[in-house]
């Protein structure tokens, strides 16, 4: 019996230990499955662990190898240290990081000197005191200088290592003899360590903050324009044509949310970028602060789509009969802005000026009015399609039938956030074309307007024939 | 004369120098004057620097203090180096840091003596290869771990030190005869250094991650209150009273950008909150990443208060009789939607479950409805007060005159964004109710609904003059 029972508990025991073990092993699984396909999308993040395995190597050969060893006097480990701190993802960050370390080590170490040569004049006593006091206050000075925006943006590093390096070499200084070549010591090695890092980064497939910046900046203003053409058709639309797949329509309704969230990285990799030397189309002082200044007009959009977006879901929808006069003079505007944001885009890649900007912002414009204009004649044409007056509709005429203002609330919303969206969209032109004027993009070639004449042209035979139906 | 001449360029050499050196002092002072500002309006900020200070110099006292110098074997650049390094503006960030460090440096550190042992049985002439090999696999590993969100959230930091001590003590070990107590020397002055840190930190004036978190947030939602109030009051009174500083009341009105621009500080303070003990009102495990649900509630709102301020600037503005009949309307549901937030507010301050909730939002969405209703019985009223009908007024009878829907778009817009809105402030209210279920607030108190049925029996009076009157 007793036997049994701890043949029973071993059993227990044994098959809870598996199912303890399966899940661990599953949990790991799926985070290794994770983390595989967080390399598959992204192969340039794995290529920078391979840089950082590089980079560490190479500066490893200075311990193996005896004569460099002997060279830079057995303090090779602050090289190791600077490469491991000091190497980020981006040739713009490792730059800001390698800089500021330099230079702070540099100031701080002089300094350092200088205050242990005072304190060792001062006699045994007091060297302590003498050395410990400008620690005390240059440290509180330099912490309090990195809750200084301007500083924390581009020195916040380069204060730590100031404190850090100040506090060793000073308190050091009370131990060490040979104070001056340490110092000499440290700040070879760290050169060493950065020069490494610097080469790998920009050396071995680059990752340039700038272009990064660029990028995003871009991808966000195509979904903007993607998922402010949605919504409106959603709108509309409601009812009516099934959508092949679901999931990648939903997912480019809410291409407004990446403009919305993205401030933070903007602002890092601007900080960045403006350390980085020239690099493809950007010149050494970029303006890259402008972006930033695109990066809020969008966010501005966004949260207008956010609103509109909202629309679709909400409980009062669009009278059916108004959704047919006016999806078609709505879909244009949205069309209008979205071409007006991808020609924005395309300015940018391009790094071109645009000679259609002015034209098609124009006829946005044109649009907008169009719209009011729709609206406007709206009185005069709510006629219903349906013979039977509901309850809620007033009967003013024998054929006409005015709409109760709270069937209109949905649309007219639509339209003044319409109206709205295409005004902010033109604080994005306006913010794109200083940046053109800023960063001296090339003079528009002369075949583009062409082009946009035709699609003038066309616009102009579609808006009469809406003017003369209205 | 040409003494004259040279004395006419000294004056001039010495007046640009004059020039300049006064440039340099203004700049300067205008720098200081911008920090003392800095300083006397965040005082917690100057004590941090005294702090840091104050850590410094005690890790100093090893170095001064022979007996304990000696006892940490003359490694105690690792305590200076620690404690600047690892400390932190919040208790929640510098325990982050000291954990992870002490972490780190552990496991990289056994780990590496561990792969010195097999490396040095292999013989001197592979001992480089077999003790390099490891370098460059773990290093790379542990950067791509870095770009994984879950580790990079909790880990970024102790990763980072698991390379640095891994990479020095296998690089090491190839030089350093006595690996062992390298180690234990580096371990123990780390305790040393963190365990400083913490004291100082955690006892003197500290500043708690998450009692930040929680102050955000209550001081947004607090900011979004006034401003949803005082969009609707410049909405509806644009041209009305005259107010008495114009400053404060816009300062007031952009209250919502408060809301919309802190993601990225709520998400890092809800990250360091989670390593912080109990402390104040908050338990150790409270639940952190709510608050970054009711964050991104109020973001939601904020959009809509964002869309529903641009009103406030559109050129077509509510016509007069139309403001004159909405405006009580529309200033009650606002002042509901605040009093909701308010009570939100107070709910997260007292950490008490609010019995009133409930009836707050019903009163709100009464108010919306309330202001539906008011809509619905438009047509009938819209009798201009002006006898003379405009051009751009349709008669239809004798009395009545409808008015075009272009002038009804921007009140429709309002009132749909107020619903909105509405239904977002629903939002947040879920989100920090389900905030008082997790910290398990304390159950409300008996004191207060018979208040608030005060306020519902006013309220209702109110609705029921306003029924009458529509």
């Amino acid at each position: 019996m007793a036997n049994e029972k701890e043949c029973g508990s071993v059993h227990g025991v044994y098959s809870r230990l598996q199912s303890l073990i399966a899940r661990f092993l599953s949990k790991n699984w799926r985070f290794l499955e994770k983390a595989w396909k967080l390399g598959a999308s992204e192969p340039r993040k794995v290529i920078h662990c391979l840089k950082v395995g590089v980079a560490l190597s190479l500066v490893s050969l200075f311990y193996y190898m005896r004569p460099l060893y002997d060279g830079v006097g057995g303090t090779a480990m602050w090289a190791v240290m600077t490469v491991v701190v000091v190497f980020e993802y981006t040739v713009g960050a490792t730059l800001y990081k390698c800089i500021n370390r330099a230079t702070g080590t540099f100031l701080a170490g002089s300094l350092g000197i200088g205050v242990h040569w005072v304190a060792s004049q001062s006699g045994e006593k007091f060297e302590p005191i003498i050395a410990g006091i400008p620690v005390f206050l240059l440290a509180s000075a330099a912490t309090f200088s990195r809750f200084i925006p301007s500083i924390k943006a581009r020195f916040d590093y380069g204060a730590m290592i100031f404190i850090l390096t100040f506090s060793l070499v000073s308190v050091a200084g009370y131990r060490v003899e040979k104070l001056f070549e340490m110092a000499h010591n440290r700040v070879s090695t760290i050169v060493l360590g950065t020069s490494i890092c610097i080469c790998t980064s920009m050396l071995i497939c680059p990752v340039w903050a700038g272009n990064e910046l660029h990028l995003l900046i871009n991808r966000n203003m195509e979904k903007l324009a993607d998922s402010l053409e949605g919504c409106v058709a959603e709108c509309f639309n409601r009812d009516g044509i099934v959508k092949t797949s679901d999931d990648d329509f939903s997912k480019k309704l809410q291409g407004y949310k990446f403009a919305l969230n993205s401030k933070a990285s903007e602002e890092s990799m601007a900080n960045f970028a403006r350390w980085e030397p020239a690099h493809g189309p950007f010149n050494f002082r970029h303006p890259w602060k402008q972006y930033l200044k695109i990066g809020a007009a969008m966010r501005n959009c966004s949260c207008c789509v956010e609103s509109l977006s909202s629309c679709i879901n909400s409980e009062i929808q669009i009278p059916k009969f108004l959704k047919k006069n006016f999806s078609e003079v709505c879909m244009r505007l949205s069309a209008h802005c979205s071409e007006v944001l991808k020609e924005m885009v395309v300015t940018m890649k391009t790094m071109t000026k645009s000679s259609t900007t002015d034209l098609l912002v124009e006829e946005m414009n044109f649009a907008v009015q169009e719209l009011q204009n729709a609206l406007k004649a709206l009185p005069n044409q709510l006629i219903s399609p349906h013979g039977s007056a509901n309850d809620t509709k007033v009967e003013t005429t024998s054929k006409q039938f005015i709409v109760p203002v709270i069937e209109i609330v949905p649309l007219a919303t639509t339209i003044s956030l319409l109206s709205e969206i295409a005004a902010r969209i033109e604080g994005i032109v306006d913010a794109v074309e200083d940046l053109a004027d800023l960063a001296e993009f090339k003079p528009a070639t002369d075949n583009k307007p062409k082009q946009s004449q035709c699609v003038m042209d066309k616009t102009d035979d579609e808006t009469m024939k809406v003017l003369q139906k209205v």
